[in-house]
């Protein structure tokens, strides 16, 4: 039995979380706390993991206290950069034993998605990514779609992959879509859908398509827990979780 | 037996036409003519039908001759505005009984879409368009895929359709596709591909998709060949395959 | 304002119907009556149109109080056979004036999709249906795969259309799915999925693919609120929600 | 610049490699035999590596030849079974530094979606096949189709996955596709379609869906050319193109 408590428990992915972590066999939830309750309340609780969907403000404080008292960590919170992340090293160096994961995406389908494309891109001369959400969006594209793009490009440099080839001549402006990294990348916005993407790979008689459909919050949850029982034996820091995924 | 003659038979178009009368049990392949060839080698022949897949330059001579000795026509070549439909219906009344089909595009499939996308348009809040093709097109969006989004556009303005919802504040330049009279298109190019349209509708908890994939030339020759089959009995200009398709 | 009352109004259709009702700007609820409620109440309260969501042991006592009284009728309920059907044209025959729509399946989005197929399938050589579902659905194929079918077999036989070309010699049982009216059918029964359908067409070269996705209830309410304004001016029994779309 | 020989050279498979040795930089064909030829002519062109696309009945004639002359050899040729892998290996153990590449499919798309397919199953509750193909087929399903069913049921295997769910209780015969190791796999034939196949995995509220599109023979010579390039420095027996894949 893990003992997890939740941060920001009253939130969307919070409230989530809590009844994820009580419907899982493996865990126990022992504390839900939100703004304004005492971190005091985690030791108290005997809590070994904190699951942290709060806010950039709060996360760094959070985070600093539950390394101190040696409580692993799995953070869906946004707001994370290079500074940031060099500041949790830094406080875990002096907690080893303590893990923390560090997580954009909780999907696991999103992240194996990622890590395909990556993994594919070196084959193939063509890549286009298309994603699809629903028209209450302000973004476009996606932040998984411009993630995808720049792992995908990432691999054609290492592959040493020329460009991708375009006769495109003549037009009209936005038909080719965003250019991201060398990549292109298309968003459409349509009532009825949640979150989708697709990756297509190209190559002389032949496609490869990678799809992820996603049409429910609860379908991170898989991603959490997942999260949960793996930072209890992964000290230091992780950042990503397709490091929790084995792909061998 | 239908007697049918080819124009512009040492095309890509004509050629393959030419085959496809030859296979056709209830045509007769009369005729197959191309530049420098005399025209009177179609009342020769006593072609009832001539096939015409040419050139701008020359497509209106062609029918002008056709029409005056009798033969229908079905044309694929291209360059046909509202100033030369007109002149063709002038020169058809002038020969009661002869019948000319001008179409854009004799790919059944094709033709089915747009169909379809015009009939569904007015019953969804959402829509776009995806077209895929080769990388070696010069054009973005393609001819289908614009004539497609005009389609829906009048549809939607015939209903009294709204606008479409679209919350798209912040992102890169082109990510939501190209404006077709309102209508999101995006172009995609893809090394493997040949010539393939997406569209997709959207409302409350549903979508729809019609999907195109036209993988050779040789699916055009059975929009050919039912223009053949039905303009023999059409007098008068028809434009556009669709009138030839049963929809009821 | 369209007068609306909701029998059934306690079921998860009923309920969402009068959620939708209230939801219109040109629908009023005026009574919502569920087991034990007393159809009079139905006439004190002026109800123009009934929305019928119950069960076939009393949707034909609801329906013959509601023509008695000149109160139109929309359908949901299942169960009718000819006899029923018979039944309520003689009803409606002392009642001029008074409609009933009687629907297997009020999404729009599977009615345009079974008609759409219908239209298409004369000229295809090669259609073949697969139907996606959730896991916990205990009938495969699904009553639309099924339905869908037989209208295209109907439209090919019209057609006169020869048998769906197929060499399979050797295999293993049941992977070339069900047989429904010589048309090929497959279930797929996958977690988080919820009512999906695609349409297959093939020949030469070419294919065209309709697909219909669905994913909640309320992706009916659009059909049931189409059912109330059109069977107010619609006299007589309609048999099928796709007698109320446009598809000209 | 690695010297190539073909055997089979006249058959599709031999004949494409001659196009492909012959287009590729780094390599140059310096002979193409078929029946009748003499292996000498193999040694006297200085061949390095050698593509065997013959017949289960010569080719472990021509291989043995060939590993005792230490010229490499990319063998798609079929027939191989346990036995004649391990007469390949004690061949090979008297010839260090010789390598050969035994593959049942070279379309490194077909190979990559098989690997992403094996990856992804121990992350998700269901999971389903779908594969496409032209209705000359005679097999249903294909061997793809079998094989990646079967890398599915290996991995779920290892990860302790239990039965997929699926509570179809009524329905038609075929309906739920065939059952390949625990995995049901649906065969579907179109006009129209070359090869193609889905992979559908499936969980609480999302999705993830991997296909192939296979359209021309040619697709199968990256395959070739990548198996030619990297048995150079392989020694040893090889089998299955997912070895020379770069996966991490």
């Amino acid at each position: 039995m893990i003992k997890v408590a939740v941060l920001g428990a009253k939130g969307k992915m919070g409230s989530q979380t809590c009844q994820a972590v009580e419907a899982a066999e493996d865990c126990e939830l022992v504390a839900a706390l939100d703004q304004g309750d005492e971190l005091t309340r985690l030791t108290e609780a005997g809590a070994q993991v904190v699951v942290d969907f709060t806010r950039p403000e709060v996360v760094m404080g959070n985070l600093a206290w539950c390394i101190e008292h040696g409580i692993h960590a799995v953070v869906g919170t946004t707001g994370f950069d290079e500074e940031r992340l060099a500041t949790l090293r830094t406080q875990l160096e002096a907690s080893p034993g303590t893990g923390v994961l560090i997580a954009a995406n909780f999907s696991i389908g999103a992240v194996l998605m990622m890590q395909f494309a990556a993994q594919a891109a070196r084959y193939y001369e063509s890549v286009e990514i298309i994603e699809l959400h629903h028209p209450d969006k302000v973004d476009a594209p996606s932040g998984t779609a411009r993630r995808t793009a720049e792992l995908i490009a990432e691999a054609r440099r290492e592959a040493g992959a020329g460009s991708i080839p375009d006769a495109t001549s003549t037009g009209l402006d936005g038909a080719r879509g965003a250019d991201v990294d060398g990549i292109r990348v298309h968003g459409v916005r349509l009532r009825g859908l949640v979150a989708h993407q697709e990756v297509l790979f190209g190559d002389t008689g032949e496609t490869l398509t990678i799809r992820h459909d996603s049409m429910h919050r609860e379908s991170f949850m898989a991603g959490v827990l997942l999260g949960v029982r793996r930072i209890v034996d992964t000290p230091g820091l992780t950042v990503g979780l397709e490091h929790f995924l084995d792909l061998s």
